[in-house]
């Protein structure tokens, strides 16, 4: 029998305070993982670290508030990007539109081979070809008239795997980096290569990230006049800003005008990103994730035997250069317990 | 003797009781003025309206919070523009540095005439010349490179007129409504025909507007690597955005995605602006301020009987649009109780 085994009252008293912290303690260790979607693994303590050492008072890496930029991919970074970029699927999907109102085009490629409904043969359309179909579905509007159309669209597509809204196919452990890095003051940006009036569609529903952190490819507008006099932006078909590749660092330049200090991607297309997040000074974070997870998402890359896809690609290369220059390899199969937030 | 004159104690109170009311309403007045350097006129009244019915939960103007956006030009809307912009003085005064580093410029046009210090035949290069010094002296260094040497040369420059900084010609009543707008949650934005990375330098110290909020001409940069394999964006001969004219617009949407409810401007290159702001729904704010004010700043403009300058234009016709939109136009001399703040 122990010291303070000496009475029921006693014994329960302990039982009492033991159950208590046990409560509290469990309470406290909650509110204190800003990441629970992620194992404790490199990825989750990269992020912590990195965090703490730029928001901590006093800290030699410390930043004020006002610099604390963070970068984001979209496409395979922050949601699925397979087997197609949702913005293409979209583009696919308003051909018919298109042709309603521009009967001529039913006979022109590649619009016939997209109305022929031959799925076959349209996952085979060169890029050039899909450029055309992006150019004539996305130029040509009003920015509002867009938007509206966006909108309506999201509402109703479902992606055919999970039976669900694009929009609920974002990474839960990502949306969880993203609410930790604003909770901790940073201004959270997309640096997409999909269209940036698309983006700001749903971004800010989605991720909460409003439309003017949004960078991404953009295309002119031209300021009109309606039939109303009233003013209008038309969507033009002349290419501003590719933001892939170079154009990452350069849209983020012409958009933000800081270098972000934590950038996130997954391809090639982001390799720039996180080559000019990581060459600045001070602590520094650039991430990137590892589609190795083909039963709870998808797995492709060459660490995985998979050939490289013409979009999104993750190459050896890419690989070889985030290990050289000590950028966080996130593995979806071991650093995240959970992947979707509907599961 | 009135009521309470019975006693001294009684008319001691009260006479208490009156001073604090004076004191604490006044110190209420002035903490309620938002606006101490505007005369109570319409402008002010039109400001201060907006405002109200815009963030007043409960008003049927009411936006939310993330939707207030609140663009301004910067030459002659927020500093003084006159006699030459501050970024052609830069690149007038950066001309022997140039010539240093590529000594073959020196004998050709226009660089000629810059290096003669002739001010009279530099007063008359003709725009086309003007462009070619930007070009030279605003691209081909690294956008760091850029950051760098505008700080160096806004720690030294002096107006001519006022022997200041130039960031210490920034009007103080438009401080104010700089102020007064973000306390009310909107974001501020500057909008300028200038060049973007340029102001970018010193908005922040200048107006507390972050690089981020600042649109302007852009030009493109394209990303390399330096001698030390580091990245660099190195800056561009090559126009990406026009900020002026309809191209403020265009860059709003580019840069912003939403449309302003509050839109300041001073010429025909911010009409295109104020037309956008003004054409939403809901209550919206369009401002042209009118340089009438020959003693405190300058005066020009077709309602004070003096030329149009090439810069900065205030037309008839730009007049006549703001009486028939319902911008309102504010009258620097009889609105500004003060221009600057070192006055």
């Amino acid at each position: 029998m122990g010291l303070f085994g000496r009475t029921g009252i006693a014994r329960r008293t302990i039982l009492a305070i033991g159950l208590i912290s046990l409560i509290v303690g469990g309470a406290a260790q909650a509110q204190t993982d800003p990441l629970p979607s992620w194992n404790d693994r490199g990825a989750k303590k990269a992020i912590v670290d990195f965090v703490q050492a730029t928001t901590t008072q006093g800290s030699p890496a410390f930043v004020p508030a006002a610099e604390r930029i963070a970068t984001f991919d979209q496409d395979g970074t922050l949601w699925v990007e397979k087997p197609m970029y949702t913005q293409v699927i979209y583009c696919l999907e308003r051909v018919p539109s298109l042709v309603k109102a521009r009967p001529e085009l039913a006979d022109v490629e590649p619009i016939k081979t997209v109305m022929s409904g031959d799925r076959e043969a349209i996952s085979r359309l060169p890029t050039e070809d899909l450029e055309k179909i992006l150019a004539l579905t996305l130029t040509g509007m009003s920015v509002d008239e867009f938007r509206v159309e966006v909108a309506k669209w999201l509402d109703t597509a479902h992606d055919p795997r999970w039976k669900r809204p694009y929009t609920e196919l974002t990474y839960k452990p990502m949306q969880e980096v993203l609410q930790y890095l604003r909770a901790n003051a940073f201004k959270t940006y997309i640096v997409t290569g999909g269209g940036q009036d698309f983006v700001r569609v749903y971004a800010e529903r989605a991720y909460g990230i409003p439309p003017e952190q949004i960078v991404g490819t953009a295309g002119a507008t031209k300021y009109e006049y309606g039939k109303d006099g009233k003013p209008v932006l038309i969507k033009e078909a002349k290419l501003l800003l590719n933001d892939n590749f170079g154009g990452k660092p350069e849209g983020i330049h012409l958009m933000i005008g800081r270098r972000p200090l934590a950038a996130f991607g997954n391809s090639t297309g982001d390799r720039e990103m996180l080559e000019y997040a990581k060459a600045g000074s001070g602590a520094r974070l650039s991430m990137l994730l590892l589609h190795d997870d083909a039963a709870r998402e998808y797995a492709y890359g060459p660490a995985h035997g998979l050939p490289d896809s013409k979009v999104g690609t993750f190459t050896q290369q890419l690989y070889d250069e985030a290990k050289r220059s000590s950028w966080t390899v996130i593995s979806m199969k071991d650093d995240w317990k959970r992947v979707f937030a509907f599961e």
